[in-house]
């Protein structure tokens, strides 16, 4: 099977630093297929990566490489790491990145902090291109992770908060807007009865045309979360609604 | 020949939906070279998604399947498709998407609605990586398209206004901007002798250094449609154009 | 070894202009790895494209062809060229694109005129798809550059200002801002003992965190120039930074 690395960064389409790590890649390893899964996270926002990851690595395949490269830490004292879990491998900062991912696939990371296997020169402000990319390109080539550097004992360092119970309620909030404006809560996708939004009650449905025109509803989205949207709008932008807004739903055992 | 998956959607390139339409291509064929289009149409415009793959699909090789996902009515009703015509093949909704390519390819296409090789579990808010992402690769690895499901009568639905022709002229509109400013119209390219808007005379020329500094001028695009534009200028917000706008032809014969 | 190609534009990646060129490339050699650099150059913007070139190219491996256009003057006298140099192939307008590039290889590149290998129909707006892309493909699978056209003589015509010695100081200036707000100038790299902006003194940090929370600092950054930067911040924005505002740095024993 061709090896696959898939790419998740905070570095954007434009300055070139995505194309600089491929080449560094492909110069290791040219036979590998390199997929983006995204380079416009919001600058330093480690969780709006570990977000991204958490939502979309489980559709790769096993034996996929990761590097995940959100970093503002870059040549301070943060580990680079290389991580297994799941079948899966991941290369990047110790900062939290990979934690929601992680965690999804509930069995005890192996890690281990990269001392070997980059470029000859390292700058201290662009480890993605001299660190991360040389050791993924070699692990893609059969090199094993504990020959990396030494194992450490992995931690969860992400802040995160997990919805709250309450009384036969879950209680989440806003977390993100995707490209069409929905609003993405902390909320999984579950069997829910009905949604709180503002005081409002919303509908639970199961896709975007079944809501009614300018009537806010809930659906289980595109990131595994329950999202809040409005039919055929931007509901961010036409509600106005901000992250960390409230959003409850009623389980429907609850 | 290593097959070719050609991709054009509205997910943008934030939010990691294409990332995970590629993770399931490549898990089911590892084996195939997969091309961004655009994943910047214009949200649920599939009128935008439509002329976009018309401007492009034809330099693509014989044989590319073309996976392409504007689909607000994801999850109702609609149908997923696949269409075979003049040797290519479409992956996508039944909404009209696929209507200009197919039309310029003149012949009758073979339709079939998706009814297998989908993901085990699919979501009612992203067919394109439950649906079309599973059908397209296993068509990259040989499954004939009879296979995937009965076929339909394919019928054109999509709205589009043909130029209209007046006492030699050619009357037609602008639909579209490109990166560059340029105003794209519902002119075919061809043989014109001057063209007209807002009641002034337009030069045809052949090149974008050809036309007079300040002065709006008319050329065959990249699209393969005539465009007005300002040399070394942006016409679009310079001259304030708004799509629609009317532009017409005279034919040299005409 | 696979070849690779690796792409640099202001195309743009919403109107489809990259994957035409990608399909024609694809349509001649089905087996080679392509690599985006860039699509985000800005318009026209022949120096922020040379200065994206020059800062990534060396990261890829010996053999990369470079297919790199911004070009205001396609279809107007302005030759397509073949360049080679370094063990590298440009491919692309004769407008000084590639100049900072080749002078950092510091030998004498060999130049074609491309009059070969196009496609059937060119147009004379799009030269990337229907010039370019055949010949970089062709090249891709063996063609030799002297076989495409006459060779000529390659003369650098990029105006690009060189920072000034004065005294024990090297005076630059801002020249580009990243995507992180980082002040990016026309400084090389080098061991410097302090800098100076708007009468300011600023420190010389090796990386982001290092420098004093609220006060701009100097750093060696990824395009192997010096960057004014905040740390944390973003210092285009924070100090209202306009490019062309100068920047001075004292050599460590100057």
């Amino acid at each position: 099977m061709k090896p696959l690395i898939a790419i998740l960064t905070d570095f954007g389409n434009r300055d070139g630093f995505v194309g600089a790590m491929k080449g560094v890649i492909l110069g290791i390893n040219p036979e590998v297929n390199i997929v983006d899964i995204s380079h416009e996270v919001e600058p330093f926002n480690v969780f709006h990566g570990a977000m991204l990851l958490k939502a979309h690595f489980s559709y790769f395949p096993e034996g996929t490489l990761f590097l995940c490269v959100v970093d503002p830490g870059v040549g301070s004292e943060r580990l680079p790491l290389v991580v297994k879990a799941g079948g899966y491998t991941f290369v990047g900062p110790y900062n939290g990145l990979f934690d929601l991912a992680l965690k999804s696939l509930g069995e005890k990371p192996r890690a281990y902090r990269i001392e070997k296997f980059t470029l000859p020169m390292v700058s201290q402000t662009f480890h993605g291109r001299d660190v991360f990319a040389p050791v993924i390109a070699h692990l893609s080539r059969g090199l094993r992770p504990e020959e990396v550097g030494a194992p450490i004992d992995y931690e969860f360092t992400l802040r995160w908060e997990e919805p709250i119970g309450e009384e036969g309620w879950m209680v989440g909030k806003v977390i993100y807007f995707d490209r069409y404006g929905n609003c993405i809560t902390n909320l999984p996708c579950g069997n829910y009865k009905e949604g709180r939004f503002r005081g409002q009650k919303l509908e639970v449905v199961s896709h975007f045309l079944q809501g009614e025109r300018g009537k806010p509803a809930l659906i289980c989205g595109s990131f595994g979360m329950m999202e809040l949207f409005l039919p055929m709008e931007r509901a961010k932008e036409k509600l106005d609604v901000s992250a960390g807004e409230e959003v409850r739903v009623k389980l429907v055992n609850g």
